[in-house]
């Protein structure tokens, strides 16, 4: 794939191709979708991702992505603050607030402790959360970080920080996911699971 | 996924999930990439797609993709304006470019007749391929699109336009591919690269 007929054209394709899992033909092949259609969807693609890059601020407060200096969550009068959810980044963020189930604040660390990528604790927002705590007023922190062996130093790491402070310290329960077979369950689960078994009345009902 | 802190970044997903083959999440994952490059990534990107739709031209020639009113290829003196190879479209300009064995120039249709999906032959660059014809000098047209009912079909209406010129009317071999083993080809495939065998001699030394 060597012939551009057209330098225009070779550069956009350079320049899809460099994001992430984006290959030279898939990126030829959304170059030529961008042709076909009408000028604006270019315009407004383009103009977009400009635009998220250079106006995108961080919320002052969490750290969150925000469009201003403190964000919608934090912002929020109905929010309680008094519970902090510490997690790594804008996705965990979204994928609690569709669950509807959580209505405390968060801590955005940026990232998780990997010496492997040369992440260590300097490199996140532990130190504003430490402040924050510092600050009063917050009495749960839930440090809900993904469970793999990054997740689980990050945690670990916190709660060393967190257990001098006098603070309910909480974590995402581990456990059997609603609807899964048990025959297919991973044993480290299903043995967390049975461990930390539940009372049975619990389930009963809505949530909560 | 419906929680965003940020409308920018909303916006940027949303354009993002319009490219084809790309979902929410994709998109997600692509703007975040963006949010943790260099501010400069996401200009050079977004202003290139922007660039690309606003400033592409067709060639007037042969209507492939081109920065100039004549493309590239069209403008070569070493080109053999006598023999024209009829293509869909870009993509497989470039392919047969990649291959080096192909010296003459391209007439770009712009699509295959298919009625399924509302292509009829006006929609097609057709009349400007036989209007290049009917100025002379042409000796061969070359028929280069895909095997497919689609192409099969575009392929016969152009042979019934063209066999009122005096022209020579050629295709694309169709056959075995270089190292592919028997037992796994098609038998459509297999049974017309019985019928068209060609001479051993002139698989000996390299291309023609």
């Amino acid at each position: 794939m060597t012939s551009f007929s057209s330098k225009l054209l070779e550069t956009a394709v350079a320049e899809l191709s460099r994001l992430p899992g984006v290959g030279k033909r898939t990126a030829l092949r959304l170059a030529l979708h961008l042709l076909r259609e009408d000028p604006s969807v270019s315009e407004s693609l383009g103009s977009a991702l400009i635009k998220l890059r250079s106006e995108i601020k961080y919320c002052a407060v969490c750290h969150n992505i925000s469009d201003h200096d403190v964000c919608e969550i934090c912002k929020n009068p109905q929010r309680n603050k008094a519970i902090l959810c510490v997690v790594e980044d804008l996705r965990d963020v979204m994928a609690i607030e569709t669950t509807g189930q959580y209505f405390g604040v968060y801590h955005v660390l940026g990232g998780k402790i990997s010496p492997i990528d040369g992440v260590g604790p300097a490199d996140l927002t532990i130190e504003e959360l430490m402040a924050r705590i510092g600050n009063g007023g917050i009495e749960e922190v839930f440090l809900a970080l993904s469970s793999t062996l990054e997740g689980d130093t990050t945690n670990y790491y916190l709660y060393k920080l967190l257990k001098e402070h006098p603070l309910k310290i909480t974590t995402i329960a581990r456990g059997i996911s609603v609807g899964d077979e048990l025959e297919y369950a991973d044993e480290i689960t299903l043995g967390r699971s049975i461990i930390q078994r539940i009372p049975f009345e619990s389930t009963l009902g809505g949530g909560k």
